[in-house]
């Protein structure tokens, strides 16, 4: 009889030892009620062979960093996710009418997504201690995760900086089968609900898909989101494209320098080191990719070209001064009559003048045609640069930001 | 009998395996008492639909980093938390008179006290072993936590670097609604007891405000600190605006310059090089941000254009000594007439010369006309150009000051 | 028997705390079945002398990052692990035909797959928790890993910007010998499957081979992977090639300007002048590697060379004119003689104007052999100069380019 | 009799699988007898109203960075800390003679010191098992923690790069009152064992305070340190200091050129390039703080507008060689007469010849006294400028660091 | 009876459930066999006071970053410890023949090594569960740790870029005296098995000394590896050095421009700036370390010095042309006869020409004496820049990597 007494005594105070004697139920005796049996490893159903509906709602809070080199796009994202677990369920009656509870994320079954493309990490939950999981009586869960994405995205940078990217963001849940953990978008794309703008590119609208990628016995689902930004100009404009488009245009003014006032080489040599000071700022602020060149550069190149040219064809004119042969009769008709002709230069028939100067000798001879020659190219030169100029500039400035704003 | 006995062996070991047999109470005698059956998961309270009354006071220690281009602000802030925990409570008479105890946060339910408008992450207490909280003898707990927040903000930059901005802290409890973690404010304001000032912006003053965010079936609390800082543009002034200006000033000089002396291409050549160079040293200091131009930017690429201007003013004079066709009529009427007298040009009737000239032949009569065409466009674009560097000089050193320090 | 009874009641509260008491079976009491007994420190088999058998695929993801300085290769790479637990085996029938199941990674054995070249980080599992594994009910476990690789690799950049590398990523399982853990492979190459390609590197090809690196009592398994990169060279191409041959033609130029002019020592001086400024942009985007010199630096170096002696020609020249010695018989016929002939130039035999010369007076005399010596040197120069820029442009942007791309 | 028999070898089994049953006591032994009842979440006091005692030395083992701009100093200081732990007390003739034990931290209770000043992270023991304590037999602990200390730090400029600076290092105990834990030093200064020198700055002493800070009903101990450190100036006097001076003395050589020549401008106009040019090897090494203005700042300032100010200047000497307007008769009287005097100029009274130029025109007398008025002010402002920058670079060079040193 | 049998059951299943049923012994019942009653914080010797030996092996990796700045060295080392372990041996014939295990290293005890003269993470086991030891059956113990050790290093850059450097990697047991855990080398030196080459830094040898450092009761044992690197100077000699040179020598043609010219003054300028270009490249390449100035910054100052003295003298001789005062007689003494000399100069006795010219006016005389000091001057200057530069570029570029070499 003895025995049974202090068996039974042994039995309560084992079981007091894991529950307490409380008065009334308060959360505390919930959350030991619900998770005693609880195991967080296995999906919370109780029929096994029945999917977990995840229902995932994806808010893209900032966009952080937009790296064209490493071609990566780094967002700061927050997932709304709402599921149902059977083993979370109570009866408000029997607990003070508690309908909520508040629990660390590390105390239940959580699904884990990730994303697909990341490029560093692909875990969106990696500190399980800093989120709580909001559990109604029911069983519905609501939890908000909120984590630095690093996605890449290829990126087409032709347009510079005018240009429009495309960037992906794929959502998956790790190792589950759609008909394990079965995931679905609230949204048709992802919401911009506090958005913080970013400096440099504007959000130009969005989409969210339901995808199922198979493998083998099962498929696996996934969420695509896409987002389309456009980079704002503003700053690339007023500090790279004006300069620039400043420089261009001075580099002409040397083709208006007489080539007798030894200025000539001068300005262009002077040009040419502001263009060498101007590609350090350039190449700063030039993505480094190698992929597409932008058309930017192709700019700055053929401006460099033409100023080194008008550079070489100032020091031959200068030279023509020294010179003491004849001119070839080729170069002559080349140049004096068909380029001049190009140039809507009124070649004045001053025969008269120059016969005396024929007469005055043959090297001053030389040298007024060689001096022809040498202004019929530079106005040649100044009218192709400056034709060249105006077009890609124009189209730059004007047309490029003109076809993209529609 | 003997089994009684062995059964109550049994029992006292399993229990002063548990409890020990001391003395005196002390620390570790009341941390056992308090903690056996703590569940630091659930909300504090015995009535489970009690809310939580949390107070908090909201300390910046120090502004670490302002990137305008992220639209980042980061600061190290002090949290002060008071709130009380039911089942933290002792007689201190029982516990040899210990009132106090100094216990590590992950022992005890802490409220999950998080940054709604973060920028990289949300969580204030990531290392919670890193923390403790001071408990007394009725309940009251006390936990000071301070972590570097991280808050996006937004920045107009138009008036740079004589911008104040205001930027934004908003506070949040994790999962919790209003009726379950009831947070408040000590003070009406931020506060910076210990407040190391930051190097380029100042605080001009700051407020916190209690908010609550309805969603759904609840509505969630939060505080809403605001913070008024100043760019300190001392260092931007001397290294940025007075090398600016100056530069500018100086690209006044080559309209001085008389275009005979050949000096004239040579030293706008150079000053917009300066221009080049200087703009390497601008385009480090400069936010990179793109949706609001500062003046200054402008202030930049006008100077810049008006000496590419004047410039080509001098190529174009200096082209005349050697031009050879009569200058149009329109041409002199304008410049000549309408351009010399908004410059207060005496433009002296020289007839008699003029005639002279005129006499000496046609050629001679143009480059004169030319020549005045071109010191009237010097003059012109000089007046010009001044009054426009003056008043946007002026603008930017006196009056953009003046209007913010009051 | 009343002790029988409450014994028997005993047993059965133990067990149910342990098992509890469902209906149906589902994942939770799978979990709980197959883990009670289960040791994840040690290797699945129940023989315990027999190798586990482990599968590996390895994907390339993305090419992070390339540090020619530090000789590291950064990449984001996934393994695809597969092998078989004797130990976590069921029959689907006992439980409601449940075929796999979803298991965290901290709580089954996982090979400790290492990069063994690594330069930072051997571990590829750090967070053990952010991965599930799939467990099938035949025994089967497959892992997906995904890491950043952060291995060493010897760059040669003789070619650069046209040179190839070739890149080693080893793996190895930390502590087990061959026959513990046998480690094969899927395929014979790394894969590229969902490749982010890299904007400054293409891949050109991989490998993978099996090893084994026999140590003491038994040998370590390893998988040898090679990934074979070749530098995109756009960009370079671009921003650095280009500008410089441009540059380096443009210091041909000061050859053609006649030394009295009195503008070929500032023309060879700004020249330089962009040399130096140049150098700033080359120093960015040269890799700072001492083992092996880019023929690109020697290219630089030898312009920069040629520049400074053309000057030093220039001011030799220019110092003729206010000389007063005569020129050495020794020089006379070294340059006038040997090298004007190597310059195919026709020393035109004015004897009578020189005679007229040598008349007017032995100063002037020198003058003009002094200034021949000159143009002579100056032609010489620029014969040599104009062969050495063709020859080594051409192989950088010709034959370089050409060679490597077959 | 049979269940007495039974139940002794259920106790025995189970006390066995507690302590083991070894032969003779070891390090587990000790270890195991030490932590079974030990809670280290309590102060290790049998009498809970005693405090602990804590005696620490502080140890820069070296200065990693000094951030003027954000107002942070970086050490990494070594804590060497003792105290004595009631319940860690043994007698080592029960243990085989052992007196000591080597403990990892996560064992036992340790002082949570904290650095109160810190900019970024407040605790100094992160990773506790990185560290272990050692225990005596008495119950004495040391504990050795070295950590990173980022501490907030004031800076005052003004004699950069001369300065020198006073930084603290304010530790604390969290949570603790003094009548709980009392803290108290080891020495007078923090002590520099094995310092490791930092290269930009020298460390010219230190001090270690005892303080306690009243707050409510008890007081916080917190030992405040100091170091006083000076910036070693040879790479910034090497590379700026002497750089600068040289320029502004080229500055100066600008006046010496007589505005006649044609190369005035061109030469105060490269100077103002070159100031430029250096100004961006200035901008990378002076600390970007806006609070306190650099001597340094204003000298380059000031050199820069009277570089400015001799280019106007020039620019009018040479624009009145083309004037045609008599000078004003107080400029005349200003600069000829008392400037001029001021330049210890003797105004040789060529009153005959100036007769005679105005005789020969009232133009050419004109140009005569303009100039005669540029070379004055020339003069003048050569003056003035040398003896500016003589004080200013004697400042800067011998008398600041002459003061600074004593 | 029953009771007798009831507890029995109890007893089994109370067995079973620790040990399992298992036919056969595979690794995880040796794992439990070896691990219930291990305590992995106590030193596993079965007598407590005789020591743990401990044999390492130091292999260095990879050298990560030498900052000369900072005074850091980085190195990717790994360690290879053996030392026995009594409490983990078994009979392979009672465990199905099992020799050896692989065991994570957070399952048993494990030697806290640590980097004594670190500057960032003394700790050489940061992630403890990223290694596993391998253990063998007779309590043979070996582990493979690699980190990233953070060693400081004191810097001698006198010889920049030829410098050699010594730098230690001390190595330490945290908390154990020798008596406890003694620590002894396998090898006299540091091992550079698979080393992958630094970049920049060439290994020259290393050592590797056992120490003992006495403390109060006991000594610590440390093992003091020593490094010899030597800077490779290829990228710095192409990149720094030869341009360095070169603009050092063209200086010197600044002399060799007649004053008459013109161009002397703009020669200068322009080399000066050419160097305040360079200086931008340098700034960024030479160490910032005050402690020991390079000699390459000293011949660098030299350099600019030298440009601006000669510049200085060229705005003399220049003036000159102007002057109307006659040369003081000492300094014609000085200049023409003593300076002269020294150069090597004929003062041809001109005497006629100099009579003709005295007739001519006084200040034709004037000029013709200040031009000859100008000359003169120049001439020595040049000879003097001349064998400067030579020395001190011969000793750069010659001498002091000959010296090292040896």
């Amino acid at each position: 009889m003895l025995a049974i007494l202090f068996l039974a005594i042994h039995l309560i105070t084992h079981l007091t030892g894991q529950m307490g004697v409380q008065s009334k139920p308060n959360e505390a005796t919930l959350m030991k009620h619900l998770f005693r049996e609880y195991d967080r490893r296995a999906r919370p159903k109780k029929d096994p062979l029945a999917p977990v509906n995840l229902a995932v709602r994806v808010i893209v809070n900032q966009i952080l960093l937009v790296d064209e080199k490493k071609q990566i796009i780094e967002t700061y994202v927050s997932y709304n996710m709402t599921w149902k677990d059977d083993f979370l369920t109570w009866s408000p009656a029997n607990f003070s009418n508690l309908k909520r509870l508040v629990v660390p994320t590390n105390n239940l079954w959580v699904p884990k997504l990730i994303v697909i493309n990341a490029g560093k990490d692909v875990s969106t939950n990696t500190n399980d201690d800093g989120f709580a999981a909001e559990v109604y009586s029911n069983g519905e869960v609501k939890l908000i995760l909120a984590t630095t994405a690093y996605t890449t995205c290829i990126f087409d940078l032709t347009l510079f900086p005018f240009d429009k990217q495309k960037c992906e963001l794929k959502l998956g849940i790790f190792g589950h089968f759609c008909s394990e953990v079965n995931m679905s978008k609230y949204d048709n794309e992802l919401k911009f609900l506090w958005y913080t703008p970013h400096t440099e590119w504007a959000v130009e609208g969005s989409s969210l898909k339901e995808m199922a990628y198979k493998d083998g016995e099962g498929s696996y689902c996934t969420l695509d989101g896409t987002i389309f930004i456009r980079r704002k100009s503003l700053y690339l404009v007023n500090n790279v494209l004006i300069p620039c488009v400043l420089i261009s245009f001075i580099s002409l003014a040397s083709f208006g320098v007489p080539p007798e006032s030894g200025e000539k080489i001068s300005l262009s040599m002077t040009t040419l080191l502001s263009y060498s000071v101007f590609l350090l700022v350039l190449s700063e602020m030039l993505p480094r990719n190698s992929d597409t060149g932008p058309i930017l550069t192709y700019y700055i190149i053929s401006v460099m070209a033409i100023t080194a040219i008008s550079l070489l064809c100032s020091v031959l004119v200068v030279r023509l001064h020294y010179g003491t042969s004849k001119p070839p009769k080729w170069i002559r008709l080349l140049v004096l009559n068909y380029i001049a002709k190009l140039c809507c230069q009124t070649t004045k028939k001053v025969s008269p003048s120059a016969k005396v100067n024929e007469s005055m000798g043959e090297s001053g001879q030389f040298e007024e045609t060689w001096l022809k020659i040498g202004r019929t190219l530079d106005r040649f030169f100044a009218i192709i640069f400056f034709m060249i100029i105006m077009i890609v500039s124009l189209t730059l400035l004007v047309v490029i930001p003109a076809m993209n704003s529609t």
